[in-house]
């Protein structure tokens, strides 16, 4: 028996969480293909306060154990997961979505992942959600080369952020759109090589920000007049992927940039990756990635830790606009 | 010398639309690569009229004669044509936006297309944009198969009943939108699966409809919450083509659609499509068409015919909301 938070409903996160000291989730004997592990490390992600919200597209069936990602150890391996390589001490992540937000979880290998070596704990219990997402929209879009330009919106944001460092390991350049000045230098820092506020045309601007290259690839998570406009920056031909929608507006493209300009939309969602990738892919990834943060790159900064008791600070903490870092719980 | 429309400014059609019966442009000796011919006869489209208007996002240099296309005879070959193999008397059809409302054209033999044997005149001279957008959007984006369903709006446009027609020639079910409840038999009547009108919510209705079955294709020629309720009738990974935005309204898709439905977003232009095709290409296209055509289909419906100095009349007919049929100039 173990300590865990759960939701039995969707709500307002703190009318619908609930502290457990008798989490019996983790304790059951395991299956062959199961593992126990103890979670380390917890990152809240504005994605877990929608999944309390009920707001969320993928919501758990009830009652849940919150928590879309973290860092665990392996504390016991089933046989058939012995045999695919888990060991006891192990350090792992999990697929999105397995419910991090307790001591003990009960998990099948299937939705392990390897945590890679030389990582800090928090760069461990945040590499596999905002880390990979910026990774594969950059690699499984458009072919970029070393000196290609990206544009993106919403640069300020985990995953924004990610970009740009992911983009500059790789020699990558980018166009980032962010909606405060104060941001500018900050996100240069980053590795962002032109940051541009809102109001700045893109469809006139661009090539005169990138000396003339074509930008084939944009990503957006804002949808509304900021993706018709990070559109406007694309080469003929080019994408726009679409990861999140924080305008709460539709996704809206012109006519014509779609039949003249051959623009081409998707969408990306790490979960889906996760569900239909195999482990060499999972490893590959998580591995380049790592060489990044061992370089001193996506790095969270913390703003405070709290433990599953501490629930309600750390949840009215996580919700506040302008925190400096993350928040996570150390189970 | 010969006889002409041309346009030296956009504005309204019968303002800017001139009868010349001293055109000399299809008089001058041939450069090698190119071939003289006799327009047989010409339609008046929906762009034509927006060339006119100077609203179409491709618009020629002026002066200019518009006329997207036409069937014509070949009169004279330079040398270079020659070897590419046009012969004096051979029935052709240009590229897009040749301009073909004169008796007479100088044109550069890679933007003819051979016309196939045993069309009707009016099939020939509509053989090139809109049955080849269609044959184009069936193939070029998703791989279909007898049985497979394709969901489209504007279903009563002359690309829409294209579609219809040659989907049903292929084995290929379609899902029709329509505005108007006359249009259901007629539709129906022409080959097409189900004809919905659009207050039905394909998001929950399409199942029903196919019978379980998943639609991967969607075609939109209206933008706005048709685009958006034809979306919904897409399986998870879909791809909605939009060729048209007969709304006015701006494309529009829900983010959850793009993100959770890994919904795909294309454009298509069948001018762009024949600037990149190879002559084989085009010639295996327009043969496939012809074979559907010479069973009796993709027969537009000849409204009238019109000589060039009758052109007030001709345009004027060819803006009229509710024809029965096409709009033609007999050169």
């Amino acid at each position: 028996m173990s300590k865990a938070l759960r939701i039995t409903q969707h709500g307002a996160p703190l009318d619908v969480l609930q502290f457990i000291e008798g989490d019996t989730t983790g304790a059951r004997p395991l299956d062959p293909s199961e593992v126990r592990a103890a979670v380390r490390l917890a990152p809240i992600h504005p994605a877990d306060i929608n999944v309390l919200e009920g707001t969320y597209a993928a919501l758990p069936t009830l009652p849940a154990t919150p928590g879309n990602e973290g860092v665990a150890e392996i504390l016991e391996v089933g046989s058939d997961a012995a045999s695919a390589g888990w060991r006891v001490g192990q350090q792992v992540a999990f697929a999105p979505g397995s419910g991090t937000w307790r001591q003990r979880m009960v998990i099948q290998e299937s939705s392990l992942t390897t945590v890679p070596q030389g990582l800090t704990q928090e760069q461990a219990a945040t590499l596999v959600v905002n880390p990979a997402t910026a990774w594969r929209m950059l690699h499984d879009f458009v072919t970029l080369q070393p000196g290609d330009w990206v544009v993106q919106n919403a640069a300020n944001s985990a995953v924004g952020r990610c970009v740009i460092e992911i983009a500059a390991a790789l020699g990558i350049k980018t166009l980032n759109v962010v909606r405060r000045p104060e941001l500018v230098g900050e996100l240069k820092a980053l590795g962002a090589d032109a940051v541009v506020l809102e109001d700045v045309k893109l469809r006139k601007e661009a090539r005169a920000i990138t000396g003339g290259a074509p930008v084939r690839l944009a990503l957006n998570a804002v949808g509304g007049d900021s993706a018709v406009n990070i559109a406007g920056a694309l080469a003929n031909s080019g994408t726009l992927v679409t990861y999140g929608g924080m305008s709460k507006q539709p996704f809206r493209l012109g006519t014509g940039q779609l039949i003249f300009g051959d623009l081409r939309a998707r969408g990306f969602w790490i979960t889906a990756w996760y569900a239909r990738a195999t482990r060499a892919e999972k490893d590959a990834m998580l591995e380049a990635i790592a060489r990044i943060m061992r370089q001193g790159h996506l790095t969270p900064s913390v703003d405070n830790i709290f433990s599953l008791n501490e629930y309600r600070q750390a949840i009215t903490r996580a919700m506040e606009p302008s925190r400096p870092g993350k928040v996570f719980f150390r189970p």
